[in-house]
């Protein structure tokens, strides 16, 4: 049976509200997410919320009853409560139908098996939290195993990060490991580490991907450090034909990301 | 001579804030743009600000003194003011050194001159203001000729396009245009419009792209409506090889746009 909360001063709405904040999420080991195609996302993955909040009128939604019943029955709470508190969970004027606590994830470096995936993403010191669910979004649609998140990056479980995922965040593996953490593991088995940088000489489309091929962006101001560069196989960039010499990391990362897979496919 | 200005009270800065708000950019015919790199690719492409506001620490960098002498040389107001100020002005705890006022552009479709590139950007329903600033950042990189604007689009104009831009809304054509306005300018010249939709069967990596080539993206959760894919010389789609069958919608542009400027440059 669904629990009823319409007051904000309760203490679950409060808990979940404070998920919204770094420091809480790692204390307490979940994070939220919102939306119908999200959480319907994560239960096609097999991630059940703990958590199921929802109003009157998104219960009207086939998908959100489906959410709602499918949470219960596998243990976790549904929690029918208002548009407003649905509007303080996600800090959006215009709320998702539903949003959903979940666990967070074990992203040891270990967990990582890099032979199910022709193509794993390596994102260094990433800033944008728009940007990190971006870069799962892509690693989704073209069949990467994961993303890799090396050095201090911005948190993977923000509700900004999980919301620009569209739900990758469930399908895609997340690590996150030093650089030397990083280059330990890459090394004792097989993988091409492929950086992008606008100093590189090399074009993007010239050489001969390798599988596993391991994509790395740097920074999104900084690029990589020099000596990260260093460490890489092969040291690519893609043209640049305007007058600005920059793209979004997010994007650079899709655009050469496409290159490998189309590679691979050919 | 710098204008010296302390106090969030003065009307300038007043008038200044207020451009944060769409309703009052378009009354005014101004808009904000923030930070040392966006104000020099700015100023590298023939536009200075009509006011340019920094703090005592900004005027330190070689690079803000060259662009607040510059403003004042041609014609417009340096106004020497507070870091609170700035972070007022900027919405950021951690404002930029600079920031400046600038007119508005013409953005109707008729300064729109195709012959002076290969490629065109087109954006329809955009809803997203870093998605439009971003697509604006890749026009500039495939050397595209700028980004066309169809319907109900979010303003170019906002702080979160013209900072996602990195600047490019001062080197890309800027033009906003109904559906029917477009295809009568379109089809009144050369041109070859390529939709990408997640329904089309052809892969886009098999079609000959001609040039002038327009780029359509569809609305980041409707993709185009059925009567605008049918009006397309090309529909097709990128491979998706994951779960979730969807791309971020500046991230497809310019995965296709990469995709034309690669045939033409071979």
């Amino acid at each position: 049976m669904p629990r009823e909360i319409s007051a904000y001063s309760n203490p679950l709405v409060k808990w979940a509200r404070s998920l919204r904040d770094k420091k809480n999420r790692r204390a307490e080991g979940r994070f939220l997410a919102e939306g119908l195609r999200i959480l319907s996302e994560a239960q096609q993955s097999g991630h059940m919320p703990e958590y199921i909040f929802y109003a009157d009128d998104s219960a009207r939604h086939p998908r959100a009853q489906a959410l709602i019943q499918a949470t219960e029955n596998a243990g976790g709470m549904a929690v029918n409560t208002t548009r407003q508190i649905l509007t303080k969970l996600s800090g959006k004027d215009n709320p998702q139908a539903v949003v959903g606590i979940y666990p967070e994830f074990d992203t040891s470096l270990a967990k990582i098996d890099r032979s199910t995936a022709d193509i794993w993403l390596v994102a260094q010191a990433l800033r944008d939290p728009g940007n990190l669910g971006t870069m799962l979004r892509t690693g989704d649609a073209v069949g990467a195993g994961g993303l890799i998140l090396i050095d201090d990056c911005v948190d993977p479980f923000s509700v900004e990060a999980i919301r620009a995922s569209m739900g990758a965040v469930f399908t895609q593996a997340l690590a996150t490991a030093s650089w030397g953490e990083f280059l330990v593991w890459l090394r004792a088995g097989e993988g091409q580490l492929v950086g992008t940088s606008l100093d590189a000489e090399l074009d993007y489309q010239e050489p001969d991907y390798a599988r596993p091929c391991f994509v790395l962006t740097g920074n999104e101001s900084a690029g990589l450090p020099a000596d990260y560069t260093e460490a890489c196989d092969l040291l690519v960039k893609m043209p640049m034909h305007g007058k600005a010499d920059s793209l979004n990391a997010a994007v650079a990362t899709a655009v050469m990301a496409y290159e490998v897979v189309n590679q691979f496919r050919r």
